[in-house]
C-alpha cells in the first residue's frame, strides 16, 4: 500500500492526524539513532523528571482533585495519585531500560544462497508504537521508555482523567529528548481524549505500526471491532492450577496461595484449580485455612471438604475474578483438566503441579497457552520474572508476540540481501 | 477471552459454523501428529492425487467450461485449467514439503532463572490457518501441504469459480488424511463461495487463528476493514531499484531488465527505477533496447534519453503495475531516491545499484521494506529463493512475520516454565 496521503490543512490546535504525522516523522529519526544516544536521552529524562517533580505533581492535582470531585473509587484514585516517591520510580524505571541490552541491529539469523547471495534478519525497529491506556500516569512513562529504546516513537493515548498528569510527564520526556538532540516527537501524547478519539487512534493505518490495549475486556473488543492498526492484544488471564494425583501437596499449597493471594487483582493470578479426585481431600482445608480472605466457589464433591463454600457454576470457571475468589473443580483425571482448560481458557497461563513424568508432558504439549507451567506459580508468567527486564505487557494472541514481551517483541525483522550482480534464472 | 461458545442446532448441509468447529477440532489432534505421521499423510495425498487424477480433472472442466461460458479473461482460465502435468506438480509440492524440516517442538530459546526455574520458548502450530483465494486450484493443494507439515489445520475459501476442482482436490487430501490416521478435518474447504461467506470467514474469532488472504488490493482493505481473526497481509509490491552513481552499469542493466521482464506479473518485480543523474543518459538507451517490449513513463530529464516514453505522473510512481510497463525518474542522489521510496514505496522489496560502501549501508539502514537488497534482484524476495523451500506468501506487514513467509512463519511459540515448587516472592 502506497503513502501517500491527501492534502490537510493545520488547525491552531494539533489533531490527531496531525500529531499522527509528526510522530511518523520522529520515528524514522529515531530508527537511527544509536544505542548511545537513546540511553543518553533516557537517563536525561530521568534527570528531568525529579528536576520537575514540583510541576509534574502540581499537574497531578488537578486530576485528582477532579477525580475526588466526581466520587471516583479509591483503587482507581490510588493509581492515579503520584508523590515523590512514584516520581523517583518512574525515573529509576527509565534508568533501567537504558540498562537493557538494545534489540535493534540484532542479526537473528544469516546464511549464504548457493548462488552467493548473503542474507541476513535484522532486528529493526516497528516505527511508532501506539499505547492505549487507562489512569495510571506512570505507563506514560513506562512506556514511552521501552519504545524510545527500541527505536520506536512512543504514540500514548491515555485517560481525559489523567490528562494534566500525562501532559505534564510527557513533556518532560520530549524535553529530555530534545536535550539529546533526538526528535522531541518521539514521545506524543494525543490531547484529544474523548471517546471519538480513541476510535480515530486505532484507524490511523499507515501512522501506527502496533498498537498495545493496556485495558479491560471492553477496549479489546473495541480494538478487535474496529481497529485497522495491527495490535497486539495483551488480554484477560482466566488461568488453571490443575493438582495431579502424584503431586507433592505441600508444594500445591503454596504454589496455589502464592498465585491466588500474592496480587489477584493481575491477570496471571490463579482463578481456578483443578483437583484430581484424589488430593480433594488432604488438599482443600489445608487451602481453606491459608487463605481464609478467599471466597470459594466449588463444585459438589469439592464442597464436602470445605467448611465455607458456594456452589461454583459455569459463569464462575468462565470468570477472570481478578479477586479474592477461587473457582474449584475435582477432576477425575488429566483428560478433564486438559479439556476444562481448553474449554474455559484465555491461552494465558496454565499450571500443573505433578511428579509425574508423562504427565507433565501431556499437559505441556496438549494445553494451548502462552505460558505452560510445571510445579511453579502461574505469577512467574511475567516480563520482568522472565529475565526480560521489563514488560509492556503479556500477550494473549499468537501472532508476532506470545506471553511476556520486552523490548525485543517492540520490534520487527528486515531482510537484507547482499549480491554482486545475481539476476534471478 | 473465553472459548465457550452458545449452542447451534446441525442443519444437514454443513454451516460455516459447523465447518469451523470441525476443523478446530482437527486442529488440536494435529498438533500432536508426529514429524512421520506428517510425513506420511503428505505422501498418501500425493500418490492419490495421482490415483484420483480423472476425477479431479473431470471436476476441473466443470469449472473450465464454465468460465468459457461467462467469457472470462485467458490468463484467468489459463490458471484455472488442470492437466496431468499440473496435478502431477501438486503432488510433487507434497512431495517436498513433506522433505522439509519440520519448525515444530523446535526450542527457539531456553535460559535457566537465579531461582531455579527452567525457561524454554518452544514453536508450536498456530492452530487453523484460514487462507482465502482466488481462481487457483494449485493453491488448494500447496497451502494444504504446508499447513499440515507445520501442524495447522487449513481451512481453504477458495472462489466460486474453481468450486468443483476444489472440491475435488480437498476430498483428496482429506482421504489421504484419513488413511495415515489423522482427522480428515485438517483439510476443510468452505462450501458457501457467496461473497457474505467471505465476510463471515473473517469473523470467525476463535476458530481462526491465523488468516492468510491471497488476493488483490480489494480483498486485502476488506480484510483490513472488516475481520476481526488475526491476519497476515500478503500485499502489494511497488518495488523500486536504485542505480547510485558509482554502479556497474552492466549490472545495472541486467537486475533491473531481469527485476522488470523475467515475471512482470508478481509483486517483487520491479516497478520504479530511480536513477542518480549521472547515469540517466548511459543507462536508459541500453535498458530502452533490452525491454523492447516495456512501456517507459519517465520523468522530464529521463525522457531526453528515451526514444519512445511517455510523461509519469504521480499516479504511475504509485502503481503496482504488474506489468510491462516501468516508471523512471532520475534523481539528485541517495537522499532524494530514499525520500521517493519512503513516499510511494508498499514496504515490500527495495534495491540499490551501487558500488558506494557507505551509500549501500545507508539504504540497507534507512529504507524501511521488508527486504533490502543491494546488487541484486528484487525477485530474489521470493520464500523459494531466499532457502525456505516453499513459501505460503510474502508479507508486507510487520508483526508477526515480514518477507518470505515459510513453514515457521506458520508456527508461534509457547513458554515452557520447570520448576520444583516456585513461589513468587
Amino acid at each position: 500500500m502506497s503513502n501517500v496521503d491527501s492534502g490537510f490543512a493545520t488547525p491552531l490546535e494539533p489533531t490527531l492526524l496531525d500529531q499522527a504525522r509528526r510522530v511518523k516523522l520522529a520515528a524514522r529519526q529515531l530508527a537511527l539513532a544509536s544505542t548511545a544516544q537513546k540511553n543518553e536521552a533516557l537517563e536525561l529524562c530521568a534527570v528531568l523528571l525529579s528536576e520537575r517533580a514540583d510541576s509534574i505533581l502540581a499537574a497531578n492535582e488537578v486530576d485528582v482533585a477532579y477525580a475526588r470531585s466526581v466520587a471516583t473509587s479509591v483503587p482507581v484514585i490510588d493509581r492515579l495519585v503520584l508523590n515523590l516517591s512514584r516520581i523517583d520510580s518512574m525515573a529509576k524505571g527509565l534508568r533501567d531500560v537504558a540498562a537493557l541490552p538494545d534489540p535493534v541491529g540484532e542479526i537473528t539469523e544469516g546464511w549464504v544462497r548457493p548462488n552467493g547471495l548473503h542474507i541476513r534478519k535484522v532486528r529493526v525497529p516497528l516505527g511508532v508504537v501506539g499505547i492505549i491506556y487507562e489512569n495510571r500516569p506512570n505507563v506514560t512513562s513506562d512506556a514511552a521508555a521501552l519504545c524510545l529504546k527500541s527505536g520506536n516513537a512512543a504514540f500514548l493515548r491515555g485517560s481525559s482523567g489523567a490528562i494534566n498528569s500525562n501532559l505534564a510527564i510527557s513533556g518532560v520526556l520530549s524535553e529530555g529528548l530534545a536535550k539529546s538532540g533526538l526528535p522531541s516527537a518521539a514521545v506524543m501524547l494525543v490531547r484529544d481524549t474523548s471517546r471519538e478519539s480513541a476510535n480515530s487512534f486505532m484507524k490511523l493505518r499507515g501512522y501506527i505500526d502496533c498498537l498495545i490495549p493496556r485495558g479491560g475486556p471492553s477496549l479489546v473488543s473495541a480494538i478487535v471491532e474496529n481497529a485497522t492498526v495491527p495490535y497486539v492484544i495483551d488480554g484477560d488471564g482466566n488461568c488453571h492450577i490443575y493438582v495431579d494425583e502424584t503431586a507433592n501437596l505441600d508444594q500445591a499449597v503454596e504454589i496455589i496461595v502464592n498465585a491466588k493471594v500474592q496480587r489477584p487483582s493481575v491477570c496471571n493470578a490463579v482463578e481456578t484449580i483443578l483437583l484430581h479426585e484424589s488430593v480433594t481431600e488432604s488438599l482443600l482445608p489445608r487451602l481453606e485455612d491459608r487463605m481464609p480472605t478467599v471466597e470459594f466457589r466449588a463444585d459438589a464433591l469439592s464442597r464436602r471438604y470445605l467448611k465455607s463454600s458456594v456452589a461454583a457454576t459455569e459463569e464462575d470457571y468462565a470468570s477472570e475474578f481478578l479477586d479474592l475468589i477461587l473457582a474449584v473443580k475435582s477432576v477425575a483425571g488429566l483428560d478433564e483438566a486438559i479439556e476444562h482448560i481448553g474449554k474455559y481458557g484465555s491461552g494465558h497461563s496454565e499450571a500443573i503441579i505433578t511428579n509425574d513424568y508423562s504427565a507433565s508432558k501431556r499437559f505441556v504439549a496438549e494445553v494451548d497457552a502462552a505460558a505452560v507451567l510445571v510445579n511453579a506459580s502461574t505469577r512467574f508468567v511475567d516480563g520482568g520474572e522472565v529475565g526480560f527486564g521489563a514488560e509492556i505487557g503479556i500477550s494473549t494472541q499468537k501472532l508476532h508476540a506470545r506471553g511476556p514481551m520486552g523490548l525485543r517483541e517492540l520490534t520487527t525483522e528486515k531482510f537484507v540481501i547482499e549480491g554482486d550482480g545475481q539476476v534471478r534464472v
